[in-house]
């Protein structure tokens, strides 16, 4: 197997070069005086708000991130690697409206929150609970975060996302992992969530990001350092520009992180595209966030750390045509090119405006397809198959063959949503559309969901946390 | 730029193996006397219809077909070369019914045939008239052939594909590109068209694919020598089976080809798959078809061939998102494992059953995505844009910058068919589906369509010719 690879090795190093430039002479800024107190300790050069990183520091510096890690989960099952040779899927996060076919779209609400951690729950395809898959606008801001780290933690066994929301809810996420999973000392020992910290585009993070930031390294629990730069809007219209802009930023993160907590797992996290040049909006179906998810993948590889890029993502506003090719392309494109993580594997359209139910079960399919390619297949003499050919001859069938029975189950991938009826079959169930078959799927799957318990006195205590914000 | 590879380079090599172990021991019918005979005298080992092939004979046969070659079209512009770095994209083929979204699934008529080769003519992004689009059942069988070529050549100016019905058809296409493109021999210097022909798996040829096989090397004219295995029915239920015994039945046609005319243009064609097993009926939208794809890819490259292998393919029966995500995986599969020549890239689904107006427009606009990874980008000075982040400064903006407007069409693919407003925006336009909109642009599209005029002689000797069939 040998992963696709957008970028000659030498454009890595041309990108490399040039977002050491950046860091050393333009800078970048932290908009919050304790990562300008760490970093200025640490070595950089700091005038105001503005960093100046050596290529020293750092290259010394993202070398103390570990290549792979784990992120442990409530049922040890459900542990995930992140990095290697590993690919982790995560729906879709962050989505300020909701939308199914019978409702149509509104905003999100903690019950759509909970759905969503049910469908992620009872998914073969998802590996971590997303942390923010839809803003549950009927919670109380202060508690929205706390709200939903306990409904992924109630509702599903999997492993959770932190919140991202400043210094404050990074800690608060900490303390409820703790009271579920030991004490800080064993958190860090064993990370039990994974965040999305993001730069803002161009070069700069702000106080909420950095407070976050700080607070998971401390706590030894691993995030994704991340960048979305829009080409065309908040970086160049060139995609090697955006990439090369996208790399320093991440990097300067990466360097804080490790500034903060020598060894602090991150994920190098490129999410970038392009504008539409007609309105400057941000577009996530385009083929060049696909081709800066090739190319996130290569420089990751490059500073020997996990990567994050690509997911089931699409700027369509209903669950058809566009909001399939669009999540396939830039799914299958994340898995050829070897990125480690990705976010956003389900639900998610509407340049990440909006959570589709009937998107989250089709995108769920094509997750399953995706690995079902990464998974290769064994080549020995059993699977070459030559005694059953001999046997066989020319002109004869295999589907009565032992060797087929033994077979067709583990090798040929078997679709829940898929519909491969004959013509005649399909027009007797009504015609359905997929994303009609979707919409009876994720009533199905909720109505028959269930939830691994919590034990009962932790669920008592997560309650009466929540009740102190 | 590096292909994605699915096998290592050692199961390349079993792969091999097996295929020439299976020529050698199992053999492969050729129900064809002539075949027989040129294979015998070749040096093929030949019992009855049974043909065993020595590694000698198909390693020294296969070396001398050419690894690249062009074929040449009414319109000089619209030249494609088959090989090397390139990739080709040809519409969908061999359907028996059509749809659209007004008048619903129907058997296809000229006047379809004549629609979708309009639509061919007028994509950016498909690069050869399919041959038979869909069988124009209004037209008796004896001229059905010829009416599909003369209707390719009168509407587009894009290359043909010729016949595949027999020794007979076959004649008849090299004649007719005889009338526009000078005689025999001048077509064999310039070919002018390619053709499809196919083996019958398991490990066996028939007479009217075997007869067009040698009339078109005879004529010098590029094939696509090409194996559907069904993984689980005509081939085993493992896919490095069928890719071994897929390899098998393209090497032993291909060294046909090699006999009949030294130096024949064929390309390495593989499409198997894998059988739904509930009803052990083909499946084209399987995962499992895309990593054959891949596979195809590499065996071909292993001979220093022109490949063939994946396309817009899907087991749908409407243009929704299942079509979507299964065309995007087999298309995108195909372009990133280094495929040369992409047939059904554009309105085929159900199983290769039924051709859709409305999927075409769809797959087009995938053709243009995948084709847009393709291009890759220029790493530089200026593509990296450290001026302009230099200039902009962290907090900035791009949107009005001189290298933004420089770049921005030519770095961002500007699609024809995604939608890419916002909700409200949508939703004022009355919220289309995609295949909505794909049915208003096909008939706008066809609506607008001027075809390259046919010069009058030819035209006249072409109606001629076919009077007399």
């Amino acid at each position: 197997m040998q992963l696709y690879e957008f970028l000659t090795h030498h454009q890595v190093e041309q990108i490399h070069e040039a977002s050491l430039n950046m860091l050393e002479q333009v800078g970048i800024e932290f908009r919050y005086p304790p990562a300008l107190e760490v970093l200025s300790k640490g070595g950089a050069r700091v005038e105001g708000e503005r960093v100046y990183l050596s290529p020293q520091l750092v290259e010394s510096q993202i070398k103390k991130a570990p290549a792979q890690f784990t992120i442990y989960a409530r049922n040890p099952d459900n542990d995930v690697v992140i990095g290697g040779d590993n690919i982790a899927f995560v729906p879709g996060y962050g989505a300020p409206f909701v939308t199914d076919m019978e409702k149509g779209r509104r905003e999100g609400t903690l019950l759509d929150f909970q759905n969503f951690v049910k469908l992620t729950g009872a998914s073969q395809f998802q590996d971590i609970c997303s942390g923010m898959v839809i803003e549950p606008t009927d919670v109380p801001a202060e508690r929205r975060h706390a709200e939903m780290i306990y409904t992924a933690l109630k509702y599903s066994d999997k492993p959770i996302m932190g919140s991202a929301m400043g210094d404050k809810c990074a800690r608060d996420s900490v303390r409820m992992a703790s009271i579920l999973f030991g004490n800080e000392r064993e958190l860090a020992q064993k990370p039990r969530m994974i965040s999305i910290l993001g730069s803002l585009t161009p070069l700069s993070y702000d106080d909420r990001m950095l407070g976050a930031i700080m607070e998971y390294a401390r706590a030894g629990q691993p995030q994704l350092i991340s960048t979305l730069a829009i080409a065309g809007a908040t970086s160049p219209a060139t995609m090697a520009g955006t990439l090369a802009l996208q790399n320093a930023e991440i990097l300067a993160g990466i360097v804080l992180t490790q500034l903060v907590r020598e060894g602090t797992p991150v994920v190098f996290s490129g999410s970038s595209s392009n504008a539409e040049m007609r309105s400057g909006a941000l577009s996530i179906g385009s083929p060049e966030m696909a081709i800066n998810t090739a190319a996130t993948a290569q420089m990751a590889r490059y500073y020997n750390l996990p990567s994050r890029g690509g997911g089931a993502v699409s700027d369509a506003k209903a669950p058809d045509a566009q909001a399939a090719y669009e999540s396939m392309m830039s799914l299958l494109m994340a898995q050829v090119s070897g990125i480690n993580f990705v976010l956003h594997t389900a639900g998610i359209f509407e340049s990440y405006n909006c959570m589709s139910y009937e998107k989250f079960i089709i995108d769920d399919e094509i997750c399953g397809m995706v690995k079902k390619i990464k998974k290769g297949y064994e080549v020995n003499e059993d699977t070459l198959g030559l005694a059953v050919i001999k046997e066989t001859g020319p002109g004869g069938h295999f589907l009565d063959k032992d060797h087929t029975l033994k077979h067709f189950r583990s090798e040929f991938y078997l679709p829940s949503l898929s519909d491969r009826d004959s013509f005649d079959d399909w027009q007797a169930k009504g015609s359905p559309l997929c994303m009609q078959s979707a919409n009876q799927m994720f009533k199905e799957i909720l109505a028959a969901y269930e939830a691994p318990e919590l034990p009962e006195g932790a669920d008592r205590e997560l309650r009466k946390f929540i009740e102190t914000l």
